[in-house]
């Protein structure tokens, strides 16, 4: 695309904007120390060694670049702003970058342009008076962090109670301060923001958990909150975002409250971490997307959606130099992970040395794959032992196995074993199309608790469908389609003296709201194949197979008309 | 990782290749000429600048690597033999790279390992008279090709009829020759195969489509071929690889003739242009598979299946050297697309300078979505002119609106004009899940034809459910299911004195093979929650919905009973 792009720092968000640069061919040319990891993928002689806030490398940067732009927000911006005003681009502007890069005034700019931020205060000297202020006004526990150069936990210090004032102090003297309002959220969200020349457009909100205040972990999308919230995250982001100068992409976290409120936490003027799954689960990564507004190309808004469900797992350093490419070797053999090694040499404790990506059709099949490997981090960064002393999995990580092709997609309920025969020629489609399923005896009168349990847990198990057979009074189907959001299909079976008549009627005749997909009587043939046909609209290689059961079915009938064509009625034989 | 792998070769398969390995920390070094695509993004001192058929060259590179390995067949085996007798690992193997760049000797070989190849046979001198032995046993067409420094069309030449002969001579001269019997093949296939230390692992079989003998598009799955066939493919692609000594990725390229039959066309024994679609379309590249298989690296089988469907590009060269450029920047505007461009300069007419790949849901929306760049590769390329004379792009792709998220995902269908009352209801919760649905009369009596039509393309046109309203007789329902293999939800509509009744029974009591899933007579609220029910078990937005939806019902009937509770039954009014 004959451009030339300068980067403010090379380290591994400078690495994979390269990744993306490369491919568009647009030139980067790095300011950083000699041997920084985004230098290693650009092999040109034009890159500035020195250091991002120093103001004469950042000038020679800047001669020949087309625009520049920063993978950290921890730079001189006056001489940006000095660079800026005699012409040079740069993305997003300095103001913004000087703004952020304050958290105590990203946070009133925040207030002042009515985007909901965590409370805060400032802290004029550092004295124990004005923290003992703010435990007054705040309460137990409250934040108190560094204004400037806070990352990956360090500079903030939780003030438990008023006897820890002296101790927050001596942990952070020296540094200016403020003080944040305890949040107490029962999630972490965060969502990626692309401001271009003419609009503001957002990635899916994600779900980030921290633990040593580091990011551990990303879900895409976030587990267990409801689309209108997630929703509500991308407004909240794409307003904070719009409130600042300048093209690029924005890291905007935020606390998702226990009565579903959203506060932004802190905005990051760049590519950040809990958007590194877009590499491999979105068309268009945010490294392309940062690439793009900065230089005014393209983007179509669906490249920023999902293709599959995503989970991003940090490789952090450990006790040993080369415990992370322990992760990573173990990582080759995970199933659907994609891994980055960031080429930093050798590790150290929590510091970021690369991260997995793995993706699948669901949430539940992600988690349960890359459980052995969050299993694996933990015991190395000696959060946990490797012993039967872990933690638990995720129930439905646990439940499920980690090959999750042969977990089962269909449940098959009766409610007593004497609908057993009648199921028989579904179970024979099912195993013909190679569609996983169990069975089940889960009596609606007799069993009323269980099948309760074992329905309203079934999506989370990954079936897709659920078939029941009944007779008589035949509330199973109903009941079963009352605990879940899947389709249910209903077999009606004559099981009385009403020929299965009040079996269909019963199974049939469902109130507005909770529809049950019903079958003829003692049909289970047509219950699996139309399983199959729903199973068939998102999965292609059993779309198919129902096509070949009914060219099939074609074939033979034609080849009956053909033969009673050639013999005639008198001499064919039926049954 | 800490290993180096040496690489005979710098061009994109090389570059691609090498972005792979930058991803893992594997040092790659490359002999190529020093603006080699990808020493672009290898930025350190100790790549070979050279020739990879300079044998000084070779062994220079050989130095310091811990394997060798090669981006195109066109190399010097004999000093690699004699490396490989030194003890220097090069995969796959000297003796198999020598055998596959003889194009006769590698069909040689696969006929005595029993692998279905296209006839050939071998021309000693190249005389009119051999070639008109050739025109005798294989008739004409027959192919004409060198056995050497063959790609891309280059170097072969179709000879038509005997009076061809002279002409075939003259523009091969001075090359070995051999002759292939012509295949007529419906379609060209082709399958990465993994050959690593202990096994022989496939990716799925594509479809490649050529033009001017060059690699145009790349659909991954091959579109209209069935499973089994698909599947037969990957068996033959690894059969013959299996045949062949050493590590890594082969690429095989095959045709379907008519009788669906399989035939090998050649192999190559590196990353190949049909597996270009793995980058974005698979966990594990192609790239990363080859790094992998030839470092004894582990590869899960499941890393190697689709994410989702996907289509490849290729962006060739112009006759103006900028020309793939402007595909490129075209590209950049095209949703879920991502681009790669080789950093090769100035194009050439037929170059490969780059490519792209589309994802989607489904092939149908990758097609529509890359039609308009396939359209503007062919005004480019000068293969058809931009006016409207050129060809008409696939039924299912002009049918398609390009922006696919509002493309209709139900059919709701009615007999009769007399049953819109019944399902005003069923619109109703469609619009509130915000499912896109088209809806159309069209009676199973009297428009038999057009509904045949119409419901027969359903799929094709992305629709994913079909709901049918009839009364009486109500034939319509079972009708569509006969045409179609998705799934059809049936509304009994009360029309007669039976009650509807009657229109329950025709509607639920098909026959073995082919299921309506029946909802409740009128209940065309049940029959729009089934559809988001079944649209909801792939698709988390809609699946949350139908949650949504219970639990609001629940509420509702939870605040009537808290009325009833508080009120007495008295003074509670209803309705």
């Amino acid at each position: 695309m004959d451009k030339t792009v300068g980067v403010l720092g090379g380290g591994q968000l400078g690495r994979m904007f390269a990744e993306a640069a490369n491919r568009l061919n647009v030139t980067v040319k790095i300011l950083d120390k000699e041997d920084a990891p985004a230098k290693k993928i650009l092999n040109h002689p034009s890159h500035i060694s020195g250091s991002f806030k120093n103001s004469a490398s950042i000038r020679e940067l800047s001669k020949g670049c087309d625009v520049l732009t920063i993978e950290i927000e921890h730079v001189d911006t006056t001489v940006l702003k000095e660079l800026s005003s005699q012409g040079v681009a740069i993305e997003p502007y300095p103001e913004t970058i000087s703004i952020i890069q304050d958290k105590y005034l990203q946070k009133e700019h925040l207030k002042k342009y009515e985007v909901a931020v965590a409370q805060s205060m400032k802290i004029p000297t550092g004295s124990s008076k004005e923290l003992e202020m703010v435990g007054e006004a705040f309460g137990y526990p409250f934040m108190l962090k560094s204004r400037r150069e806070a990352y990956d936990g360090r500079g903030n210090f939780p003030v438990k109670s008023d006897k820890q004032i002296s101790e927050a102090i001596e942990a952070l003297k020296d540094r200016e301060l403020y003080a944040e309002k305890w949040a107490k959220f029962r999630a972490e969200l965060a969502v990626m923001v692309v401001q271009t020349k003419d609009s503001t457009l957002a990635y899916p909100a994600v779900e980030t958990v921290h633990e040593n205040s580091i990011c551990k972990l990303v879900y895409a999308p976030a587990r267990n909150v409801s689309s209108a919230i997630l929703k509500k995250a991308q407004d909240l982001a794409k307003k904070a975002v719009a409130s600042f100068k300048g093209k690029g992409v924005f890291g905007v976290e935020m606390f998702l409250l226990e009565d579903d409120t959203l506060l932004i936490n802190e905005i990051a003027p760049r590519p950040h971490n809990s958007g590194h799954y877009t590499i491999e689960a979105c068309p268009v990564s945010q490294y392309d997307a940062h690439l793009r507004a900065i230089l005014d190309l393209p983007i179509p808004e669906s490249s920023l959606q999902l293709r599959e469900p995503a989970i991003m797992l940090n490789i952090l350093g450990g006790s040993d130099p080369k415990a992370h490419l322990k992760i990573a070797e173990k990582a080759l053999s995970v199933p659907r992970t994609s891994i980055h090694l960031y080429a930093k040499g050798d590790g150290s404790k929590g510091r970021k040395m690369g991260h997995v990506t793995v993706t699948a059709p669901t949430t539940r099949e992600a988690e349960a794959i890359i459980q052995p490997l969050i299993d694996a981090v933990d015991v190395i960064s000696g959060s946990k032992s490797s012993s039967s002393t872990s933690q638990p999995p995720p129930a439905a990580a646990a439940s499920q196995p980690a090959g999750t092709s042969k977990s089962p997609q269909v449940a098959v309920l009766m409610g007593s074993d004497s609908d057993l025969p009648v199921l028989h020629a579904g179970f024979a489609i099912l195993e013909k199309f190679n569609i996983p399923y169990e069975h089940r005896i889960t009596s609606a009168h007799r069993t009323p608790r269980w099948k309760a349990d074992y329905v309203s847990s079934a999506k989370a198990r990954g079936i897709k469908v659920i078939i029941a057979a009944a007779g008589g009074a035949a509330h199973l189907p109903g009941m079963a389609a009352a605990y879940t959001p899947l389709p249910v299909i209903g077999v009606p079976v004559k099981a009385s003296n009403l020929g299965g008549e009040d079996s269909l009627l019963s199974i049939v005749q469902m109130p507005r709201g909770v529809p049950v997909a019903t079958v003829a009587i003692g049909n289970s043939t047509n219950a699996a194949l139309l399983a199959a046909r729903i199973i068939g609209v998102d999965d292609e290689r059993v779309g198919k197979l129902v096509e070949e059961y009914a060219a099939a079915a074609e074939e033979e009938v034609m080849a009956k008309d053909a033969k009673l064509h050639a013999e005639g009625w008198k001499a064919y034989k039926w049954p």
